[in-house]
């Protein structure tokens, strides 16, 4: 199988089936973020960038009397969620157009907030949405300081595609320092907790590797390449990974992959 | 009050009051070590370095039919663990001597084994007094590549006390990589967990840093310091904290702490 093709169709729409190959590990962190959350029954809440639903699943089995609306702008994502939790409403919206009508208690973004720019202006706004009490719970992948990630861009800039991957190479990281998201956040919490886990995930080798962010971070390098191109690309992406990532004795790679959790209650 | 005095007695024991000073921060380390531990109702558990009993608490409530046994060489701590558990037993022992009668269902270390050395040794004969299905569950402060140890370290070999000190600043750091821990660990396992958490800490100012490691990473430097010596080390400690780590615009000093964590299931 192609993981290429398979994690990136004609559209550039994400795959919810090699998304969901690792939700194990995924759900982890949404779990370690919800555990967070300091409030006991909200009634009203936003799943932001719910993909297809697993996070929007352990909300409602957490908070069985909640109201949760699941945004996304992956339909094919959406139509997973609906599926999987029928009590939740799901909208096709992006982070940048999310005005809600009514303060909802909890606003829940896991693992979305890093696809959208400008954030001293962006979690004060996301605040200001909320009642007295209300709570923002924030994760986000900070791997791009990885080598996994340095190894992408190298191969970019290293190939025929150079011209088409340079603007991918170039986007500046969208997350900041914890100490940014505190002088950003404070004066508009009562209460803010933040810190930063380094996920250790053991991988089935190289090919593990480069499936994981074949769901993922590897997409925008991928997406405007041809189909001969995108498997050139990933053949030298499993090369260098193993020359970095040296595969333990029992032929597993241990993957650190760092993640950063705000959890800020208005 | 003089925290370096308040923070060791003249034997070099720990001083109760101050290590809980900061209960509430280190508390979230045992809970996020507890969430991960895939154990439904253990029978008999340890609690290795238990000191005031705050761990053996929340291990007592989180399991209420445990039998928990509490290991601890400070007589302050283990006096104050006795009160606060009164259901737990509690040994005047050393991780060195640890050799259970009966096997454990659970070993809980909780922020001790970096003052144990060899782990290469040390972990596999932890793993080795478990049942299949027990497990061990551990995390160790991992800081001494944070500024606030390197600028320990700069002011005791940069003043009277440098042939003192010089032991400490050249004691080599207990704790491996992760990897590492999953090759020392993973033949004997049939689940393992590696992550490691920086936690932020936000603290009063300088005074807030130095408080936080005058329970701690201090004591060693401290210890074989006069009361004079002491007061001019911390006063030094404090300068040099406040030009690392700058005030944030409240006042607050942001303190990144990373903690290893380990989760082995036999």
């Amino acid at each position: 199988m192609n993981m290429a093709a398979a994690s990136t169709g004609p559209q550039g729409d994400w795959n919810p089936a090699l998304y969901l190959k690792f939700e194990g590990e995924r759900a982890r962190a949404a779990r370690d973020l919800l555990s967070q959350v300091p409030l006991a029954a909200p009634s009203f809440g936003y799943d932001l960038g719910c993909g297809p639903g697993n996070s929007t699943d352990l909300l409602q089995k957490h908070f069985p009397s909640i109201e949760l609306i699941g945004l996304d702008t992956s339909e094919a994502m959406l139509a997973h969620a609906r599926t999987r939790v029928p009590d939740a409403h799901f909208l096709h919206e992006s982070v940048d157009d999310f005005h809600p009508d009514h303060a909802p208690d909890l606003i829940f973004a896991n693992s979305v907030l890093q696809f959208t720019p400008d954030h001293e202006e962006l979690f004060p706004r996301l605040m200001s949405f909320l009642p007295q009490g209300g709570c923002l719970a924030v994760q986000m992948p900070d791997s791009a300081r990885e080598a996994a990630h340095a190894l992408m861009r190298m191969i970019a800039v290293d190939g025929p595609w150079r011209d088409r991957l340079m603007p991918v190479v170039k986007s500046r990281a969208v997350i900041s320092d914890a100490q940014d998201y505190y002088d950003w956040l404070s004066p508009h919490c009562a209460r803010l907790e933040l810190w930063r886990t380094t996920y250790v995930y053991r991988l089935d080798g190289a090919q593990g590797v480069v499936d994981w962010f074949a769901g993922s971070a590897l997409r925008p390098f991928l997406n405007p390449l041809t189909d001969k191109e995108r498997e050139t690309f990933l053949a030298a992406y499993r090369r260098e990974i193993i020359k970095e990532y040296v595969p333990r004795a029992d032929g597993m790679i241990l993957l650190p992959y760092p993640r950063l959790f705000i959890v800020a209650v208005r």
